[in-house]
């Protein structure tokens, strides 16, 4: 399977005239090559040619399962970019993963004047991008247990109950669940904090009227889920009714048009007209949705500014939110699979609003 | 105090010729301004000037407390980049963070074809790296803390158990102890596994006559702590007993020539000679150390290459390790404070061979 991804990545390369390329991105190379490793701060590359002959750069402490790629291996106080320097095509374009951080990428620049430097990670991240129906498999299910998640949490919810008290409990269901962790730390946010949209969850107390919004994934086998829903505690004034109404309803304008050619621009536009309409367009402060996979935010966003066509296998979110400063906050968000006709919606907790504590 | 802070960082990029840096590292931009921020793939960047015009670039998603420092705000659709570039001095050497990655760093230099980028993060890392006094308390008590996880983990661990089992009734200890999180996910290694430094808790179960590992550590109040140990479950042969005591004896020999003055490089050679006399050499695959603070790995290692002398107020561990592939590993491992006239061991859990389980 793995060799296949590679293959498709060489590809994407030939189409833009590389010949070589340097990917370093954990995940990526997991995904190329079913290698995975936690290199914090040490070199970890995986350097791939159009001619095929590919070759890892490992430092001696990272343990590898076998693969049938060549190997360099580099200890802690080997010079590993001088090492790497020597592999590559001087003169030639050399593509560049997006991760790479300047300590490496800058010295390696030295070793290499004549060589171009180009951010090339669109190379793996478009195959990526493209879920087979393995990750489709994984990404189904994955939601079904954040679907499980949220609705134990607002079984769970009462007035007088912390923002910290309510992600506890959702980071043991995660445990409970079978995830390996939560794809990110959960997002419970009351009341005024919610106007906040990365509020992170502190001692502040849910008091009757406060709007509670639940933006929660999980990871496992690898692949994350991420899905938002918003409540309101006991009551909720006609104002913010209309408001999670408005959200709901362009959350599901945009889902309504996804499918293969349509561009990511427009299912932001939908939303973000239908909101703007109704007064609230300054307060829709982020893009619609972003991509997920093997991580919580892959390459790839559905923004205002993003012409890509969406294709089958893509799997992105589509979260509109409306921040009202000092006041609340409302946001509903869904996982969408792009399929061959139209769309799969991998969330099925309602998402009408609702009244819970 | 965080002024006081940039005034150091300009000092050190003036004495390196630089009147202008961008720092991007999260944990830096908190270090030097109290601003903390999750950016994940977001631009976050604080470009600091010799002149004192240092101006913060900001998502507009980002919540961030008053700072005098002046703020150019950008949405996810806005050229973010070249509103950086329009303030950067042009033809001037820049400063770059290490920890930028090729998304901005490349498209920044794009722009900028006639400016020499420079890896400048010392400037930043060597100021971090001299721990104050509120900081070097806190890494005292979270050792202290980390010191009781250890003490309960000895007492926990039962044949039979997995190494899992014991890293979740680590984490919850952290929890109970008051960290935010672990610092690092808790490294639990029964017998073969342990010969891999960095092997990941799985469902493997301890059996009479394995080593133990416990690497392990907490963040609170935003610093860290990281320990090593290793126990021998039931009985142990004495060719491991053996090993452990001379890997006990490199870490006392490291920390005892600690002091001002001393080149880290020595301190490696220390624990490297006593090891290799023991026929040990090729099985000590790492430094001896590493720096800590904010992160459980910050810049700054104890290598056989780094000749940086120490200095009052660093941090580091001293960790040295003897790995024997398909049989076992011993590690051990404390952090240090360098003070005026020698060196504080933050830990003080027993270094001994103990049968425990």
């Amino acid at each position: 399977m793995e060799l296949e991804r590679i293959g498709r990545v060489l590809q994407a390369m030939k189409e833009r005239g590389l010949s070589q390329m340097i990917v370093c991105d954990p995940q990526s190379i997991d995904y190329l090559t079913g290698v995975h490793v936690a290199p914090f701060e040490r070199l970890f590359a995986l350097y791939l040619r159009a001619d095929g002959n590919h070759v890892f750069f490992l430092n001696k402490l990272f343990t590898v399962p076998e693969t049938p790629l060549e190997k360099v291996w580099f200890s802690d106080t080997d010079d590993s970019i001088g090492m790497l320097a020597q592999r590559i095509q001087a003169g030639e374009p050399l593509g560049i993963d997006k991760e790479w951080t300047a300590r490496f990428l800058l010295p390696l620049m030295e070793r290499l004047p004549g060589t171009s430097f180009q951010l090339a990670s669109d190379c793996v991240d478009s195959v990526r991008a493209r879920k087979d129906a393995a990750e489709q498999e994984l990404m189904r299910m994955n939601s079904r247990l954040n679907d499980e998640a949220m609705t134990r949490a607002v079984a769970y919810i009462r007035e007088g109950m912390t923002e910290r008290q309510v992600a506890n409990f959702l980071m043991a269901q995660y445990k409970e669940l079978g995830c390996e962790e939560p794809s990110f730390s959960p997002i419970v946010s009351f009341g005024a904090n919610a106007a906040d949209p990365h509020h992170m969850p502190d001692d502040t107390v849910l008091r009757e009227g406060d709007c509670i919004v639940l933006d929660i994934g999980g990871r496992k086998d690898g692949y994350c889920s991420d899905m938002t829903r918003t409540y309101f505690c006991k009551r909720v004034s006609d104002k913010h009714a209309a408001i999670h109404d408005l959200v709901r309803r362009a959350n599901e304008a945009a889902e309504a048009l996804v499918r293969p050619g349509v561009p990511l621009c427009q299912l932001d536009k939908a939303a973000r007209d239908m909101i703007a309409q109704a007064g609230y367009g300054e307060y829709f402060t982020h893009r619609l949705g972003h991509f997920i996979g093997r991580t919580e935010h892959e390459q790839g966003d559905v923004s205002s500014v993003n012409t890509t066509l969406a294709q089958e296998g893509m799997v992105f979110s589509i979260e509109p939110g409306v921040y009202l400063p000092g006041e609340m906050g409302v946001r509903v968000e869904d996982l969408v699979l792009v399929t061959a006709e139209g769309c799969e919606v991998l969330n099925r907790v309602d998402k009408h609003c609702q009244i819970i504590g």
